[in-house]
Formats: structure tokens, C-alpha cells, sequence
């Protein structure tokens, strides 16, 4: 794996004051004489309150484990007094985490993890530059012990079902941190700071806390604004005293994945609504400005996430992730992330294809191929129709790579469901799709996805294009932003006051409204001008 | 052992406010609803907000261990959400170190140590009624490595000697709680709050820190003013989460003994000059009021703690501590400590002693026996004569107890240098010690010696009786002030600030003037009209 430097900045376009929770402080004391005999300890700590700016810091305030000040007056004797402080921000008070040896340069590090369901994303941060030095996404090994949210909670009512759980994700987690640190050749030890997003059930599962309240009446976590902890509490292989950041959720459904996610977009700073879709294992759309957030759970995201194909697969290496066809040939050009050979197509390449196909007239509104084309890459098998975007008898692969009107249909509900799911919080809060300031599109399918063709399926809404704003995995990018900027807790608690949140799933206007959404785009065209148009 | 409750308020005559370095809140917390399903973390903490009087506690302000967070739901569902939160201060935020079952009404339970170089003091505490449940000294364990400091300095610096050093004083004090738990039905665990004070290098060498620089020059401690710490940080066998006060010092010389000491006496609140001596291992002298302190060395302690006696022992089970004699037949009548057999003679003891020989004219201002007396209880062994206290001949005890005049000899030495010391320091000061409105005797020996007897041989200086308080372990009073108290930690401070040292041993005069103060009870009788008047 190669490390890949990426300034936060070029993530998110909103703005942060740094404001970093473990800085390094290069210091240079005077040796103790017989007339200033004070403590190397007592020493540090003053010169400490002398260099930083902030008037906060006053001795009551700063603490230090034990194991650190045990080692304080041999570092300072190795090295003529000279060392580098390593002093971690919590609410309450300034905490010397560690001391380095003479001037230490190297980068403050520090990981921001997005515990998904499916996923971890894991990125290793450099908290004083702002700068994401590497990321990298895997597996979550819970899912040996069940795909959903419902199954591993039952899961952890079995004997040592919990403990299994977590143990499960902190080794997901720290093999994740392994690879990172390696990567940019540094050790787990030197990440000075953690901070942590996920949904309620992932969040207690990292934690080793028991999830069986979540999804039983009424449905109570068991805490929904966790404490700062520190990296050894929990078991995750960074520095011991590591603070700990995890972001606190809305509900016993809304995790601080979806508060991290908020805070990324920055929309809960604008005058202006703007709206939020994060399309992962779940899916869930935040509709809102500066005075009022809702939120409110979308459509199954898997579907959209590997496209619910047989020959679909998450946007990771080797999938088809861009696609165009020849309108008159069909011939097909994509791009495979990596540029690997072909094994899949993601979901952002499916939504293109099929938004392709439909522009090419190859399918009509209901996903169903056009009798009269005789193109060799549409193919019949066991009576269903097909695309072939990549045939291995051609070389073109590895193996085929085949997209039939089943794969085209799962896509539709799918899409059905999401615009379905944005057209009613829109019109239950009186906002009008052309009232949007921004739209986000946020989710590992998020960054991928072109929201052009997502509009030529009618998922997303008929928009200008400059609208839309591609957020990635917001959450993972939220708890970047908490290392850099850890002020930013304030704005988490007051995105926690703003929200509220709707269900939409128990709404009959729901299933009324779905089937004219599973046409592509819509049965009703003026909703989708620049479709009809370009078509 | 059997627990003996004590008020701390009959030991202290200072005024403190309650203020519970740790404190019990029971509640019985609304049982969640649809309506309200908030986390039973924050559901706990937001009742804790609610019923704590004091402004200062905000969400952001309590911190959790990750431990009791994975409790804390079992707990509640046991007990119909009805608990007793233990809660702990610290300088800059609260912690809930624990979760008990329903309403808890145990008492809420710290542990104040003494941490000498020969002994240690420790005091199991209720820390909400302000009560002393039971107390306990045991020899400090390191003696078998080194009875004084310098030595073990120098014992720390061999392989593993440091690891040594804290391991004996921890097993010292675990096994001093085990005792203690034990004889008030309690469980280590049960002590949620630990206060220390020890001279510098005993701080040093409990906390697991090199002393190495403590006794070179330029005389630098790892740490003065040591932060707050948790009991599984430094190995006290109490609650893993209970913090750890440990009280600082002034100087690489005076430690969190001595301030935990003025802080018992109150001296540094009163408008009026009075005396500390604290005689122990080392003695310390302090003056001053509310307005400055000064602190410095008096005569080396040994001698005055078992009277340097060849019979000498300290004040514990079996030692006489009370005696007097017959004027006429020199037949002596005693108190031994515990009501046992008498094995030896304390300190005090042999205070009592010399004073009713000196005041039955038995012996001279130099401590010489007479030539005419013709009793019994004085013999001659060796060629030194010497005063059979006890004969085990007669059936007084299972040996012999003579204290002779080599011993004689020894005491005076001992209490000249500390009258000189006495004497030289407030004339320093320009104190006369009649404006001295108390004057306070501590330290183990001070616990016991009569005011009254020491003036009559010249140790203490001849001022009214009532001026005189008898503080017994200051320090270790002051420990247990601190886990009743906990703002006592800004009058800590404000000791600090106040407190000079000065030095007297490098004084030429000290030598000097010592010669006059070697007799009983000096040779110049107007300083001690009293006894003159007396005998």
C-alpha cells in the first residue's frame, strides 16, 4: 500500500479554525541550579504555560500519567534539557501524554476511523498540517457473525457474544492502524489522538457495550454522549493515553456517523437549506441550514452500494466505477479503480450504465431491453435479457461482466425508494428541490457516483449539476476534522440541539408514491426536464 | 486489631467546610419511554446535573471510565433504575468511578497515608462524616534496604532498586489496607479516595520516581507539585479508579509531610505568630502566621522518637510513655502503652523520666547522677550509673528497663539541638517565644510527650502550658483533612506560596550556642523560670 498525501482541505469546503486536540511543544528549559532548584516536572509544566498563547492552561489544569512523569527527568538529562512535549486537549483540562526526546519534527499523527457496518475507513491524519497521510478501507471482520445490524446484536446475547463482537472490530481496526502505520512508515505508538464515527449499534460494539436496548422498546442506547476515553480503555493499539474522541448520536437510530457527516457538509453553518444523502450499508438524508436540521432514514443502501447486481461489487479495486457507451454501437469505455483488470461494477458504475443504457434508447422506462436491437453484447440468458460490459471471450477480462434487466430492476427499487425518500422530507418540510442551496452526496458509493447519471435514473433530483456536491465518506472526513479543529465538539453539540428527526418508513404516502419512481426517471417527466431533454 | 472511630474534629482544631473529595449520590432515575428514550449514561448524568447543588457540574465536565460505562445499563435494569453514583472531584472535572446497586448507604471510604521513612501512618476514613474509622502505623519495609534517605538513594541506583523501593513501600501499604478493611468489615475496593504526604524522597520512591537528583547538586525533585493520579496507576490496593492526592512539597527538602502538617495545625489562617515542630525520622520546625511561614531542619529526630536509649523504643504497644517518681524514695509508678508488660521506653517516656530525676534532684544540670543517693533503682554497671525502671528481680516486667547516663547523655543532645534550633529561628524571625500564641507539638512522639516535662529539661521553651498542642501525626491528620476537604487543596497553595525555607545546620552560632542547651534545662536560668521555681 503507498501512502497518498491529501490536504483535508480539498475534502471539505467548509472552514475550521485549527485547533489541534495533541500538539507537540518543542521546548528548551534552563537547567535547575541551587538558586532555581525546581522540579523537572514543575519546570516543564511552567515553561509550558509560558509558550502557549491560550490562558486556560494554568498548572490545576494540566495533568500527566504517571508513567510519563517517571521518565520526564531522564529524557531532559539525555538531551541538555530539550525535548517535545506531546499535550492532548480534553474538555476539562491539558494532559501531558508524552515527552520526546530534543526537538522532535516528525508529524503529529492522529486516526480518524468510520465504523461502518460493512466497512471500517481508516485514515491516518497529520493533526498539525491538516492533512490525511493515508487511508484505507476494510472489511468489518464482524460480519462473519451476520451482514446486519439486527443479527449482531443477537449475536451478543449469546455467551461471550459481545465481548467476541468487539474483540472482532478493534482487530479490524488495529490491523487497519498496522497497515496505515506502515504504510507511512511510522509506528501505532506515535498516533497521538483517535476520533471515531459510527452508527449507535457500531459505536456500542467498539466499545464493548451492550447494544440490546437499541432495538427493543424504547429503544435506549447506552449512551448517546460518550465520554473522552483514552486509547487504552478501549483496546485500540495507538498511543495508550491517546484521547479518544467518539462522536455521540442523535437517537437509537442516528449514530454520530450522521453527526460527523453533518459537520463535514458544513450545512449546518449555511443561512441557505441544503441536503444531505449518505448512502452506506444504510442510508440516511439531513435536510437543513444553520436554524433547523431534520433527519430521516432513506432507502436500503446496499442496493446501491454494490448495485444489488450479480456481477456488482463496493467501489474498491477492480470494479468499473465510470462508464460510457457508443450510442450508436453500444461499445462500452469504463474505468476500473486501480485500473486493475475488471472483476465487477460497482454501484456508481451500474447507475452509469443503466443511465447510458437509457439515454442510448437500449432500455425503456421500465428498465426492459428494446426488442428490435441487434447488438451482440445484449445477450439472453435463461430468458432474461442482458448487457455485456465486459466479455472475457474478447479479452476484455477476466471474466464477463453481465448486467441483466433482474440486476436493472433491484437498481430501480432502489433508486425508486431514495427519491421517493427525498421527494417526501422535502415536501413534508415545504422545501422545493430548486430551494436546495447544496446537495451532498456523501457515502463510499457517494464519492464515486456521477450525479448526472444518478438524475438520468431519476435517484437524484433534476437539479443544475453545480449543485451537487460530493462529499465521499462524510463521516470519516467528519472525525478528520475533529483531530484538526477539536473546538469543533462545540458544533457537534449544537448540531445535536438543532436536530430532529422523522420516520418515513411507517408513512403509507411511502409505498403510494414508489411506484412512480421505479420508471426511469419518473412517470411524471416534468419533474426531470434535462432528462427528456437530453434523451 | 478492633476499629477505634475518632471525629477528625477531636484531632483538628481548625475549621474545614465539607467538601468530599468523593461523594455517594443516590438516585432513582426515571425509567425510559418512548418519549423519552434518552441513554441511560446520559439519562444518569443529567439527574447527577440535577441534583448536584453546585453550578460547576455540565455534561462536558464528568468524565467516565470506559469500565463503568460497560455497567452501567445491568445496574440500572437490576434495580429499577434506582442506584448510588460515586462520584470523585478533581481540579478540573468530575468522574463517576462507580456504579452501586440500588440506595447504597455504606460509608463512603478514603484512605489518608503518612508515608515516613521509618513508619507508616495510615487512616481508613469516612469521608462524609469526617471520621476516622481506624488507623494503623507499620514499619515502612524499605528500612530493611537503608534506615535513612541517603541510603536509599543510593539503593535506587543499583539494578532494579528503584522497582524495589516502590514495591516494598506498596506491599507496606496494601498490607496496611488489608488490616485496615479488615477491621472495619470493608473491602479495599470500598476506598474510593487515597491522600498522601511524605517527605521528598518518600513521595519519590512511592510514586515510582528516581530520587537520584534530590540529593546533588543542585538538589532537583522528579516532581513538587505532583497531579492528581488513580490508584491502579501507582498500585494502591483501593477502587482502580479512586484519585490519588498527593500532597507537594517546598523543596527538595521539605515535603507534602510538613504542608500536610501547618495545614492540620491552621496556623498559616491565624492572625497571631505560632510554632510547628514535627519531630519525626527528620524534625522540621515552622513559624509564622497567615501572613508568612517559614520553614526549616531542627535536630535530627531519632534520638527524641526512642529517646536514643539503649531501652529505647518507639511509642507503641508495650513502651512506658507516662512515668513519675516518688520524690523521696525515686519509686517510679508508669503507664505502658496498650496496657502490656513494658518492654522499653519511648521518647516521651524518657522525657518524663529525666525530668522527675532532674526535679527529684536525683541528677544534675548535666545529667550525671548524685554521689549521695543511696537507692536502690540506681546501679552502676560498667562504671556508668544508671536508674533501674524497671526490674524484672521484682516481678516489674520480663527484663530489666535502666536507662543510664550515657543515654542521659544522649537525650540531652538530642533536646539541646532542637532548643537551639527553637531558639535561633524566632530570634531570627525576631520572635520573643512568649508572643508565640500556640505552639504546636507533632510528629509520632509528639503524640505522646508532655509539654510540661519537656520544659523541665530544656527542650521546650518555658511559655504557659495552655499554649501548647499536642497535634500527634500531623501529617497524617492532614491527609485526612484533604480527602474530608477537598478545596483544602487551594489553602495547600496558598502554604506554598508563603512558605521560605531557611537553613540553620550551616549556621556557626547553632555549634555555638548548642553548649549552653546541653544542660538541664540550660545555663541560663532566666529562660526557664518555671522549672527553677518548681524544683
Amino acid at each position: 500500500m503507498r501512502a497518498t498525501r491529501q490536504d483535508l482541505r480539498d475534502w471539505v469546503h467548509v472552514q475550521w479554525v485549527p485547533d489541534p486536540i495533541v500538539r507537540k511543544h518543542y521546548m528548551s528549559l534552563r537547567a535547575p541550579t541551587l538558586q532555581d532548584p525546581t522540579g523537572d516536572v514543575d519546570r516543564l509544566i511552567a515553561e509550558l504555560i509560558r509558550i502557549t498563547p491560550t490562558r486556560e492552561i494554568i498548572p490545576e489544569n494540566i495533568k500527566a500519567p504517571l508513567r510519563v512523569l517517571q521518565r520526564i527527568s531522564h529524557t531532559l538529562r539525555e538531551t541538555s534539557f530539550r525535548l517535545t512535549a506531546v499535550v492532548a486537549q480534553t474538555d476539562s483540562h491539558y494532559e501531558l501524554i508524552d515527552v520526546r526526546k530534543g526537538h522532535d519534527e516528525s508529524d503529529c499523527l492522529g486516526l480518524a476511523i468510520d465504523v461502518g457496518t460493512t466497512t471500517l475507513s481508516l485514515y491516518l491524519v497529520n493533526i498539525t498540517a491538516g492533512e490525511i497521510l493515508n487511508r484505507l478501507v476494510i472489511e468489518n471482520p464482524q460480519t462473519i457473525h451476520g451482514e446486519d445490524i439486527l443479527t449482531r446484536i443477537h449475536f451478543c446475547q449469546g455467551p461471550a457474544g459481545l465481548e467476541t463482537m468487539q474483540k472482532l472490530a478493534l482487530e479490524g481496526i488495529n490491523r487497519g492502524i498496522g497497515r496505515l502505520a506502515d504504510s507511512c512508515g511510522v509506528a501505532p505508538h506515535d498516533i497521538y489522538a483517535v476520533s471515531m464515527a459510527g452508527n449507535p449499534t457500531m459505536t456500542h460494539l467498539v466499545l464493548g457495550l451492550n447494544p440490546y436496548h437499541l432495538c427493543r422498546e424504547p429503544y435506549v442506547p447506552v449512551v448517546s454522549r460518550p465520554p473522552l476515553f483514552r486509547a487504552k480503555e478501549i483496546g485500540v493499539n495507538a498511543h495508550p493515553d491517546a484521547p479518544v474522541y467518539v462522536f455521540p448520536g442523535l437517537s437509537n437510530y442516528f449514530g454520530g456517523d450522521v453527526v460527523a457527516g453533518i459537520l463535514a457538509s458544513g450545512m449546518h453553518k449555511s443561512k441557505d437549506i441544503s441536503l444531505l444523502v449518505d448512502v452506506g450499508t444504510n442510508a440516511e438524508i439531513v435536510l437543513g441550514n444553520r436554524d433547523w436540521l431534520v433527519v430521516c432514514a432513506g432507502a436500503a443502501g446496499p442496493a446501491l452500494e454494490s448495485g444489488g447486481a450479480k456481477a456488482g461489487m463496493r467501489a474498491t479495486a477492480s470494479a468499473i466505477e465510470k462508464i460510457r457507451l457508443d450510442r450508436e454501437t453500444l461499445e462500452p469505455s469504463f474505468e476500473v479503480i486501480g485500473n486493475r483488470p475488471p472483476e465487477g461494477i460497482c454501484g456508481s458504475g451500474l447507475i452509469e450504465l443503466v443511465a447510458e443504457l437509457f439515454l442510448s434508447k437500449a432500455i425503456d422506462p421500465k428498465g426492459r431491453f428494446a426488442d428490435h436491437l441487434d447488438v451482440p453484447r445484449i445477450r439472453t440468458a435463461d430468458g432474461v435479457k442482458g448487457f455485456a460490459v465486459v466479455l472475457a471471450e474478447k479479452g476484455e477480462g477476466p471474466k464477463d461482466i453481465i448486467v441483466d434487466e433482474l440486476d436493472i430492476g433491484n437498481l430501480l427499487r432502489a433508486k425508486g425508494a431514495m427519491y421517493t425518500a427525498l421527494a417526501l422530507v422535502t415536501e413534508r418540510l415545504g422545501v422545493a428541490f430548486s430551494d436546495l442551496e447544496t446537495f451532498f452526496v456523501a457515502g463510499s458509493f457517494g464519492e464515486h457516483v456521477d450525479p448526472g447519471s444518478a438524475i438520468t435514473i431519476g435517484m437524484l433530483p433534476d437539479i443544475p449539476l453545480e449543485r451537487f456536491r460530493v462529499l465521499g465518506n462524510s463521516a470519516g472526513i467528519g472525525a478528520c476534522l475533529m483531530l484538526v479543529s477539536y473546538g469543533l465538539r462545540e458544533e457537534v453539540e449544537s448540531i445535536r440541539r438543532k436536530a430532529a428527526y422523522i420516520q418515513l418508513t411507517t408513512d403509507n404516502e411511502f409505498m403510494n408514491r414508489l411506484n412512480a419512481a421505479l420508471f426511469i426517471p419518473h412517470t411524471n417527466k416534468e419533474l426531470f426536464p434535462t432528462v427528456f431533454h437530453t434523451r
